[in-house]
């Protein structure tokens, strides 16, 4: 697909952090000059996600916070140790480009998009099909 | 510091990856809609790094290809397996905010900036500092 064709407009929107110390990284954050753009629970990951922004509309800094051990995040932290968990790009067509993902034979986590945090819809596609990392896929949710 | 009297400003400017599967990347982040942005040797590091972007300026994701295993990325690779290594911020004067973060007793891996790549000036936040990430801090060099 030549990117004229192509139908969907994509951005980055954020990079998540999983970290046993999010206090450190939101210190050293805001002294670089990253704002509280909120935070959120997000039950199904076991976390609370706080954003830092440079400013609006700007992609964020996602802290993920660990509030279930035996959830996705905590098991990974216990694997992996604190690191940069995922990308997350923001997509105008989701359902475009999951189905073209699907074309093209890369594996994605959910058969169908999930509710994500600030009213998102979303889906990951396997680090098996990138080379070792996570990335989102969402979409602003009507 | 407060935001207002912050004398710098900063834009998330690429997330870089480390992958031994460098082509895999690659095509997952074309059929999502990232072009080709260039690609540079950085010898200090090991690697060759290649920017894929949404747009122009757009942030960008910076995949690092080893050509030195045993480069501080092909180190990395060896110990942590592939992953996100590093998040990178583009300010407009990098020695006043190195000098506010040793102000504040964050630890930078450099005494003084390094060249990096695409013509910029680069300085490390050590993960120690920021609960267990790597951050990158450049401004574009004269």
């Amino acid at each position: 697909m030549s990117p004229k064709k192509r139908p969907w407009s994509i951005v980055l929107d954020h990079a998540a952090v999983a970290t046993r110390e999010p206090e450190k990284l939101k210190r050293v954050l805001a002294i670089l000059g990253l704002d509280d753009a909120g935070s959120e629970a997000v039950a199904s990951q076991g976390v609370v996600t706080h954003f830092l922004r440079p400013a609006a509309s700007e992609p964020a800094v996602e802290i993920l916070e660990v509030t279930d051990p035996l959830g996705v995040v905590g098991k990974y932290l216990d694997k992996k140790g604190a690191g940069i968990h995922h990308l997350s790009f923001m997509v105008s067509d989701l359902d475009a480009l999951t189905a073209e993902l699907r074309a093209q034979g890369v594996r994605l986590t959910y058969d169908t998009a999930k509710p994500g945090a600030h009213r998102t819809r979303v889906n990951f596609i396997h680090p098996e099909s990138t080379g070792g990392i996570l990335i989102e896929v969402s979409e602003k949710a009507l």
